[in-house]
């Protein structure tokens, strides 16, 4: 479980359209490119310019405001690794983890169904959890 | 697995932005409403005012887009039950009902880490899959 400040931002950024938790979740990370950061963060990805480098080449203002957003609902953590210019590592949360199964699955089903889908980058085992 | 028609609109379909597995089932599912739509639909519902009536209040332009894609992509089909004036019921195909475990671990996540996300309706069981 999260800590309270996470819970309060979780609660702020959900529960807009229903209470059903399937909604509740695609609140947070129901659009095209959020869960491809997660899958990067799991992957060990902990800066801008690495997830500016995966394969489906996210757009920058894409990609900074998934980033806020992400930290706004306490699922990141962003600290400076350098200064002059500052630059953030991102890192997930304990909650944010807890999203590697739902990408996880959403791997599985893309293998399983989408002719020429490969498989996810890495061994399983790559994923931190 | 689907058959060849369903295998050819999904390889259309995904595979935009990359072959990750992630991404390509991003590419079909990755917005706000189309998994409420497959929950509505795994839950038994078959009828265009049975998805108005949910308690997202989706807008009917957009249930209308999604149910098309939905349809294209393979996931449903689409049958008349009357004549004049014509309405369709909507059902899962079978690769369509493979997204019923997407959707319950997307419940489950809600369940656990958004506080005050209820249960999803009706027990597990009710799930058609």
């Amino acid at each position: 479980m999260a800590n309270s400040r996470e819970l309060e931002a979780l609660r702020k950024i959900s529960l807009k359209r229903s209470a059903c938790p399937v909604a509740s979740t695609l609140d947070i990370i129901g659009d095209k490119w959020t869960l491809l950061i997660v899958r990067d963060l799991a992957f060990g990805k902990t800066r801008y310019n690495e997830f500016r480098r995966s394969d489906e080449d996210i757009p920058t203002n894409v990609l900074a405001d998934r980033l806020r957003r992400l930290e706004s609902a306490g699922l990141i953590t962003r600290k400076p690794y350098q200064e002059k210019p500052v630059r953030y590592a991102y890192r997930l949360t304990k909650t944010g983890k807890s999203l590697g199964s739902l990408v996880a699955e959403m791997a599985k089903w893309g293998q399983m169904n989408i002719p020429g889908a490969r498989r996810l980058s890495g061994s399983d085992d790559s994923v931190q959890r």
